[in-house]
């Protein structure tokens, strides 16, 4: 498979997104799909599709479409999906609990091996088979799992402190609930910050243009 | 205020990121920033940002940057954030309550008006102050209260149905956060997703990525 080190953010931001275009399809019994069908489930046109994928090698056949299962197989092989990736939780608050106990780690090729808090009513417990230790141990858990991945969702004040932590302790990412715009101090370790702000702003924006259209009408 | 109405949809994604930046480079006192200052803050270019906010009208000036206050305040405009929007949640499981006390509504222009729920042992209580109604109400609230937006966090099995009564009753947008894909069963409505599996395939992708580079090395 070719790999082009120079893929563009917005390109690598749709993969997530043919990811589970794909899933759905092939759970709906889609076989093979052309990339113009494919584009209008997603809202783009064929030709940004056939752009996107020729980032990462030759999919499809001309006139005959993608197959769906063997696409969906590649771009999870682009994504990381069978690397086995591992992971903890740092902060079981709410946010902390919801996403243990729902979020599907497996079928995004993670494996939950632990989460971490410093409050004494939690520590020890499990949350949905997960155990939870104290965060004085983060550091030498990371090490002895070599853990890929912190799931960050503690308190805004602990934020930068925590993340600093798991970037010493050797993560190579950092997934960052805490709407807290981390500084990354380790050019070897990826940020990725999930903003809900962004999305209701988005949604904001439609809902208004729409008011806007139906005022002028 | 010019207003083009054929926005593409990677403009209109960014304008979050916008107002975010420029939020954050407010708080940090910053007066005046240049395109190009602004392009790295966000990883664009100077002429991609150029290019965004042309699509709204003309800010800044040739030469002398944009004045950050002013610019925050122009997008936020074009989001709507003056609008007064209200919003509603429906579930109250642990990603309910973990929004209700943390997400920061106002600063985004929106008025958090009620919960709802189906369990008798939340129903009639409150969360951070917001009252907690049992989702029998639902349709005379959202008509009494002209409801904007319905943030949707119930089990998958129930997504679809909720979002249908959300959709008939009357709102402009739902926010969901079910990660279960919503059919769009009126024209009027928006519906945005929050898809946590999307960011963590792209912090997959990213680590993935440099851990080729370092066994290439």
């Amino acid at each position: 498979m070719k790999r082009n080190t120079k893929v563009s953010t917005a390109v690598i931001r749709r993969l997530p997104r043919y990811y589970r275009q794909l899933s759905e399809l092939q759970a709906a019994g889609v076989v093979r799909i052309s990339s113009s069908a494919l584009g209008r489930s997603m809202g783009l046109t064929a030709s940004q599709i056939r752009q996107d994928l020729f980032c990462f090698g030759e999919f499809g056949q001309q006139g005959y479409g993608y197959k769906v299962d063997l696409l969906k197989e590649e771009i999870g092989e682009i994504l990381g999906i069978s690397q086995g990736h591992t992971l903890i939780v740092v902060g079981t608050g709410n946010l902390g609990r919801a996403i243990i106990r729902n979020f599907r780690f497996s079928a995004n090729g993670f494996r939950l091996l632990a989460a971490f808090d410093v409050d004494p009513a939690v520590v020890g417990t499990e949350i949905a088979g997960i155990p939870v230790r104290h965060a004085g141990g983060l550091e030498d858990f990371v090490a002895a799992h070599s853990v890929d991945v912190g799931l960050l969702t503690v308190p805004i004040a602990a934020a930068q402190q925590m993340g600093d932590r798991l970037m010493a302790a050797g993560v190579r990412g950092i997934w960052n609930f805490t709407n807290y715009e981390l500084t990354c101090t380790r050019q070897d370790v990826v940020v990725e910050s999930v903003h809900f702000s962004d999305s209701l702003l988005t949604l904001s924006y439609l809902i208004s243009q729409r008011e806007d259209m139906e005022g002028n009408q």
